[in-house]
Order: C-alpha cells, then sequence, then structure tokens
C-alpha cells in the first residue's frame, strides 16, 4: 500500500489529525491576541512606535503579559511539533482507536494548558499534568514514528 | 478523488504553497542571520563563550537586538502555523484563484512584517496592519481545514 | 509521476526524512524537560504556583535556565522550519544519496548544538558551526523547493 493513500478525507485517523491540527493553530492564535490585548489594558508595550500616548514609556516586565508570553511559547514548543510528528504518525497506519485518542489527548490537554496557565490561574498540578498528557501522548508518536522508520 | 493526489506539482495550488512555504522559510533564517549581525555591531553577546573580547561581559538589553528577537519570534507564532495548516488547507481542494491569493498574501504580509519591524521602523498601524492580514488568511485556512474535517 | 507517491514508506528518502524528524522532534523535548529540571536545581520559577517553598521567590535571571532556553529556542527557529521544508524537499524527488546526508548533517548538527550549547559548554566555534551547518543544509533544500515550484 502507497502510504499516501492513508491522507485521505475517508480515512477517520487523518481527518481527526486534520481537525485537532487546525483547532490547536487557532488556540495558538488566541494566545496570540489575547497577549495583545493583555498588553492594551496594562500599557505595556514593548516598542517606542507602539505607545497610544506620548506620556507612556515601553515596559517589559508586567507580569499578566509575560504570564501570557509564557503560555504562547509553551505552545511553540510543543504544538508546533505535533503538527510535523502527529501527521507523519497517521502514515505509519496506527489503529485508528488510539490515534484518535491520542489526538483528542493532544487537543484537549493543550487547550487546558492554556487555560490553567494564562485565563485562569489554577494551582498546580494542574498545568503539569496538562503539559505531561500532551507531551507523553507526542512522545508515544514520535516512537512510533522512528520505529516504522527503522523497520 | 484522493485527497494525496492534490500533492502534485501539477496542481498549481501546491506548487504556490511550495513557493511560498520555502521563501517563508529564507525568511525566518534572514531574520535569525540578521539578529547574528546585530549581535556583532552591538557587541552584545549573551554568552561568556561568545565573548570576543575579555573586555566585554554578557548583555541582555540590547534595544536593537531586543528588536530582531521579537520579529523572529513573532515569525515563529506566525509563519510554522501557517506551514502546517497551509498544507492541509492545500488537502481540502480549494478554489485556485482565492488560495493562491491567500497564500501570496502571508508571504507578502510577513516580509513586510519584519521589514517595518526590525529593518526601517516604520509607524503604526503599519506592523498592524502586515500582521492581521497574515493572521487573518491563516484563520481562514484553519477555519476552512475544520469544515472540511467535520463534514 | 505523482508526488504523492514519493510519501511511501518504500521510499528510503522519505524514511530517512521520517526517522530523523521524529528524533528531533524528540530532542526538542529533550531540551524541554532538561530547562524543567534546571528550574527544580536551581530553585528557578517564573510562576508563583510553582514556588515548592512558601520561602521561594520568582526568578527569571539564572543563567543555567536561561541558557538551556535559548538553547530550546534555537530549536524552535531552525528544527521547526527543517520539519516544513524537510518533506516538501522530499516531494521534490531528489537524489536519494544527497538527500539521505543532508538529512543527517541537519539531524546530528542540532543535536551536537544542544550538546555544546547547554549540556557541556564547548568553546566557541563549535557551536557555531554545529549552527551552520544545519543552517546551510536547510537553505539548500529551501532553495531546492523554490527551484521545484517555480519551473
Amino acid at each position: 500500500m502507497l502510504n499516501s493513500e492513508l491522507i485521505s478525507f475517508e480515512n477517520p485517523v487523518f481527518r481527526c489529525y486534520l481537525g485537532w491540527s487546525a483547532v490547536l493553530v487557532l488556540k495558538i492564535f488566541a494566545a496570540a491576541i489575547y497577549s495583545g490585548l493583555m498588553r492594551f489594558f496594562t500599557s505595556t508595550f514593548a516598542n517606542p512606535e507602539d505607545l497610544m500616548s506620548p506620556k507612556l514609556k515601553v515596559k517589559f516586565d508586567d507580569p499578566n503579559v509575560e504570564r501570557v508570553r509564557r503560555a504562547h511559547r509553551n505552545d511553540l514548543e510543543n504544538i508546533l511539533p505535533f503538527f510535523a510528528i502527529g501527521l507523519l504518525y497517521v502514515l505509519t497506519n496506527p489503529s485508528a482507536w488510539l490515534a484518535i485518542n491520542l489526538f483528542r489527548a493532544v487537543g484537549i490537554a493543550r487547550i487546558v494548558h492554556t487555560i490553567v496557565y494564562a485565563v485562569v490561574v489554577v494551582p498546580q498540578p494542574s498545568r503539569a499534568l496538562a503539559f505531561f498528557v500532551a507531551l507523553g501522548a507526542t512522545v508515544y508518536m514520535a516512537l512510533q514514528v522512528i520505529a516504522a522508520a527503522a523497520f
């Protein structure tokens, strides 16, 4: 079988990857918009040309802005590798049940991660749990891809 | 139809995605090189092993270096999700005219974004406009992918 | 020929891309885990809810944590674009020998980069060399993709 036949809307695993990837792209952008709004609310602008009033000065240390920026960066560190490895994992023709639940786990865990990190701060280990669920699922996919490439 | 048939150099939408993706990879790397050059010009090195002279000390707050670093990070936040969603959008078999113009919009807007942010600082709303054109086009692609995955 | 036929486990170039991509995903995650461990060892926590003891305060300037974070960010700047362009380069049907060695060069250079940057600090130009080997190989792939898209 050609692996590229798995890239089809009739393959439920590929469709599930497709849907969650697009949702997570929107989630990353939501973090971007949210950090922009937080800059406005707290008048924390990093560039002189962004200052809304001549009385303002550039500012880099607002804790609310920095918190959203950390959540956003954590998305880049974890969701962007998932985009790559998720597609390659689909091409290994995994069990549909397992693959679909792994994609759901990554999608839901990363949305929860942003919420408990930057929207309503929830005490640990909530953020650590969300982080490790998504990380564990993505690591499993990477190991399956390595196994498929090697044998 | 197999969606993978859309992954073909005979498909003008895929070719356009291919070309702009490669140009944007070079654009991200140009920001990396530029931030390295800016470190040299301003003697702003973040690591002791990078110091070119024993008289220098590590430095983290040069405004020119930090500006290029912010532009570079903004690329990661916006261009890297585009790489993933652009390919998935090609697989939804979109209208060629629309898709090609969306890819052009993202490509040109992100190049303009870097120029007005880090090369020749242009007053707002030039950077905001470039940011939202690319963001809007990518969000539209993500919504089309979600619709295709769901129905 | 359909370019999508190149997306096959029988294509050694695609398999090589697959294997190195998965290894580099794990490498990025290793940097994430390592920076988390470094935060514990040095009691450097960026969020109040992460503090392990009421005596601790949030801290942002530990040089060991910051070094791992810089190495991690450098991964995002360089490895994530490789994931996108590597796949597109496979679709241009390159010479197997050249493509496989380029993938190996990126994979090995990025692992070396992390080691000499964040694990055992080795004097320059070791890190610069590792950086430019991976960058050069990825730029070459991007240029080949642009040539394939244009002609």
